[in-house]
């Protein structure tokens, strides 16, 4: 790695070559591909962004320059190159460099990301705060051909040219986004990279070198000729009705290329998008030959490409997954959609079963749901899988356009809890606080794979909304196999008791190694506790509460993966002391009210957070000798 | 009221002719001017959707063909010619009709709404389920220029050519939405408006008689000559590249026009676009003059086109445009941001003041959001001034973009609590709750004009985001004068104080008269009690919640106008029960967990609900009782 150790800086990165730079792209990808089969991490996309980054980082001057990337899954090279190249070992591990931009970790993030589509509404604004003091630097938003599709990135675009004359987008096109592209404008960019016109006029300038025809024909592109080149290049340029001038579409793994590119659109002075083409996975054969598989992996061995498997079993994805198409062949209402997570949230085996009733919508959270809805007021049964985290953009439309008309739409929320890896822009921790207040709603979550089963069932059984909510892991098969039957809607179920239990242990998902650690440590300062398996967010089981209370419990202990404020742990406490005979006392344990960090993994986050066995039977304690109740 | 009498089904509605369908429209048109003078609602958007409406009911078929409205406050007509003429007179009115479309109300309201951009996501859910059963019927979503670039909007076009051969979408261009229009797709439609070849060619038409024409002009539009004609027409048709055909502009007020182009839109079995280009306020002069003023109305003279002010003194959105003008004035980094409400925000003064650092960005509420964050990222103090009930739409730009970056920015929550003429969709009840659980954030409710200064003054100098709130009505100047000060985060206020008091009861924002009242009855049972002006739903007082229980305090009594699940009772609730000393009980008043109706007081919804002081001094005497606490 002799090049890459040389640069410690970007004055570093100036002075190199444009062959060595194509060097130094060689090494970054190794380096990437070593770093992520060890920590795990987005792979595909980063080896895709070698080249675009390294010639951004040639032609504009972060931090003086504004660089922000949508999603920011792609910006390894960014960090590597940008003081982090020792760092970049400890890429999502505990207490090492977060996988995404995160602007208290480096002056050179200046816009943190994880969700899609924030890039140029938020490049906007520090464009509107340029222009104000009539400032020189270069805003640059850099955002993936599935990003642009989202709904902010399209009101952005609307917004470009009421906002700024001088703004530069970099579409990344790697006509792939997460799985496969979807909608009309991906089409489109498509149809440029595949007009054969296009085609034969790039290999004809690559081939006579295209150094020679900077001046000449890039910056003709958009001051002179543009129109015609235009015209011959993009019979539909869809930026043209947004008032953007269009630069491409531009080899993505050709620096010089590149570099003139940027160097156009810096000079441009006018909102101007550089479209490269990109290829997800390049440099590693399994990558590319299977980008969607490689998107976000897990460690893996390099010869081989094979993954190492964290834990034994099915992931609660591919459980869900797998239950949906067994529900769907009994029920041809239902259908299932996705916003650009086929892939990650176990659909893709829908897919396969049911190509027509399966509904790919593109990175749309908004859309998702509203669509969602109209295919439920038209009588059908439709189910959504969503990320946690990707839901929040969705609450209005789980409100307005689902819950308001109590429509049976049910909603999986995948990645539910901490996602440890990714960190604070993907940890679904908000999901029960914010959902639980929408009225007409069940909430659930399950303990086991038969459990989730039986929710599935059950959910689609109802006549209002329902959300069904997992994390990203293995899921158990500690219950009872699958009975085949619906849940009563808000009852819990007891897992174990000791003989009149002072103390109860409501938890939500599986959390039985946490709660028979605490109901043991209890035991040995004498208190009888008894577990319960929640099953509900919303509504919980009062009567088992009540029954609880009359016969002897002073102290509920709750447990969730999610924020301890406002979610499942308060539907208890809320619903305790409305009692008013009630004196029993809740503690609510559950994430802290401040953004979780990222880490190797979730035991090391719990134990960060003080969400421990230990800490819960110590505060459970407390509470007894201080309230003198028992 | 002779012919809209005889009218009492779509039948009688398809026996009339042309001309007769344009006394019928002058006929509605009076109807809706004489019932919103007296009752409220909107006015500009209805008058100038009447011949579009009756021109869609002569041509489609509903509830049988599904007419979906974005927003649905131009929905008036569709309502009185589907079964609601004699109910129409109760619009917005306690147990009367409601000012949207509602799917409760109407088997003729196939989709509710009341927020932008929804429609045409939810139309492809209706075409989608009767693609799969092969069904005939038409789906037409009808949505105006402004919510057409909302972000779920440009998803749901960007998903139309995926999902259905067969949309018809009537865009309502009235060239203005709620207050002007903004963004490059708004421009595009103008452009095709202002051709001068549109408009002669329009004119040459219609002199000529367009029935003659129906067959040979608007057919060939789609069918043979459409590419010639459409680039003859329009120039950069946005449309094009989304996969839809387009038929238009057509004069939104010639219903001859208007049957031709829907019933050819009908044949097409395409995704078809029509254009209607329509006039707000049409056939009212006042609302014609000045249709930004007269999107939403209060009760008025129909002769002078006066409004009747139902309060004395400034609404809050008056005195927080001045007061942010003010400060404006003192510290030029604070800028403004709007999504299309500038007139009902209050920030029309503001920009009047400030043009340059004011920013209409449309309807586009995920985006102001990130935008926001943009600006202070870049060192700037962006206040953004939303209805409560639309910042749902933004709650993962506020936790993503805005709070997780720690980023200062100022949300100004206009019409948070019921806005009880407009009902469900409206309310703005549930943005505590929703907030409440994102880290780094202060949320605050002011109780008088001059509390809503120094909130104003104290969230610009916080190193955080912040949110402030307050309902649509007249600020009360019932508090001191501003003292020219902030307020230390998280510190209540007391109002009054009985000696020793056993009760407390904490408000957030001004329920002066529902606590005196509260007050006053606890008093004559011999139970003394203090009242808090909570000012801060996060952080709350616990410094003061903790002096009050010491000193004897034994039931806290909390009131908002929010949901009462998840909401600042909640926090409080939170924050005594994890006291392991404490026995005190809080009782929360506050919205329950069904979607609050409307009607046509506040009071009577607090009535109707079981929110009053009775109410709350039962609640109190009963867990005095029954805890035997005091």
């Amino acid at each position: 790695m002799q090049l890459l150790d040389s640069v410690n800086s970007l004055d570093d990165l100036r002075k190199l070559g444009v062959d060595e730079l194509s060097k130094l792209a060689e090494e970054i990808r190794k380096l990437i591909i070593e770093v992520v089969s060890v920590n795990g991490g987005h792979l595909a996309s980063n080896l895709g962004m070698v080249e675009v980054t390294i010639a951004l980082l040639r032609v504009f001057d972060p931090p003086y320059d504004k660089v922000l990337f949508d999603v920011s899954h792609q910006s390894y090279t960014y960090k590597i190159l940008t003081g982090r190249r020792e760092a970049f070992k400890s890429l999502r591990k505990t207490d090492g460099i977060s996988g995404f931009i995160k602007s208290s970790e480096s002056e050179f993030d200046v816009f943190g990301a994880g969700h899609a589509g924030t890039s140029i509404s938020a490049a906007l604004g520090f464009a509107a705060e340029r222009d104000r003091r009539q400032g020189k630097e270069a805003v640059v938003a850099v955002v993936g051909d599935a990003s642009i599709s989202n709904g902010i990135s399209l009101e952005a675009l609307n917004n470009v040219r009421d906002t700024t004359n001088n703004l530069i987008v970099v579409l990344n096109d790697n006509n792939m986004s997460i799985s496969r592209n979807v909608g009309a404008l991906s089409k489109a960019f498509g149809r440029m990279l595949g007009n054969p016109r296009y085609n034969r006029v790039k290999s004809a300038i690559e081939s006579v070198g295209i150094r020679r025809l900077k001046l000449s024909w890039l910056r003709k592109t958009y001051h002179g000729l543009e129109s015609r080149i235009k015209s011959f290049f993009l019979p539909n340029a869809p930026f043209e009705n947004m008032g953007i001038r269009y630069i491409g579409p531009i080899n993505g793994h050709n620096i010089r290329q590149l570099i003139d590119a940027f160097e156009s659109a810096k000079e441009a002075n006018l909102p101007v998008l550089v479209h490269v083409d990109t290829q997800k996975g390049k440099g590693y054969m399994p990558a590319k030959k299977n980008p969607e598989n490689w998107h976000s992996s897990n460690p893996f061995d390099i010869e081989t490409g094979v993954r190492i498997k964290c834990d034994p079993g099915d992931s609660w994805s591919e459980v869900f997954g797998n239950e949906l198409v067994k529900l769907a062949e009994k029920d041809d209402r239902i259908v299932a959609i996705t916003a650009a997570m086929g892939n990650g949230t176990g659909l893709d085996i829908f897919e396969k079963n049911f190509s027509d009733r399966f509904f790919d919508v593109g990175i749309c959270e908004g859309h998702q749901m509203t669509f969602s809805a109209g295919l439920a007021s038209a009588g059908l049964r439709p189910v959504v899988a969503v990320y946690s985290t990707f839901a929040q953009r969705s609450i209005d439309s789980v409100i307005h356009d689902i819950a308001l008309q109590k429509l049976p739409v049910v909603i999986c929320l995948d990645r539910a809890g901490v996602v440890p890896g990714d960190g604070p822009t993907h940890h679904g921790v908000f999901d029960i606080a914010l959902m639980r207040p929408i009225p007409n709603i069940v909430i659930m979550q399950p303990r086991s794979a038969a459990s989730l089963a039986r929710m599935l069932r059950t959910a689609m059984s109802l006549p209002c909304p329902s959300v069904i909510r997992y994390p990203r892991s293995c899921a158990p098969l500690c219950d009872d196999a699958d009975d085949g039957e619906t849940i009563p809607i808000g009852s819990a179920a007891i897992i174990d008791s000791a003989e009149s239990p002072e103390v109860a242990i409501w938890t939500l998902g599986n959390e039985d190694e946490f709660s028979g650690k605490t109901s043991e440590l209890l035991l040995k300062s004498g208190i009888n506790s008894v577990r319960v398996d929640a099953r509900f967010a919303k509504p919980i089981d009062e009567a088992l509460l009540l029954k609880q209370i009359q016969e002897g419990v002073k102290i509920f202990l709750t447990l969730e993966d999610g924020v301890s404020s406002g979610g499942f742990g308060t539907a208890v406490e809320e619903f305790i002391n409305s009692q008013p005979e009630s004196d029993v006392k809740v503690i609510r344990m559950g994430w802290p009210d401040s953004f979780v960090t990222h880490a190797s993994t979730k035991t090391d986050l719990m134990r960060l957070y003080g969400i421990t066995p230990e800490a819960a039977a110590e505060r459970i304690l407390e509470v007894k000798s201080k309230s003198g109740r028992f």
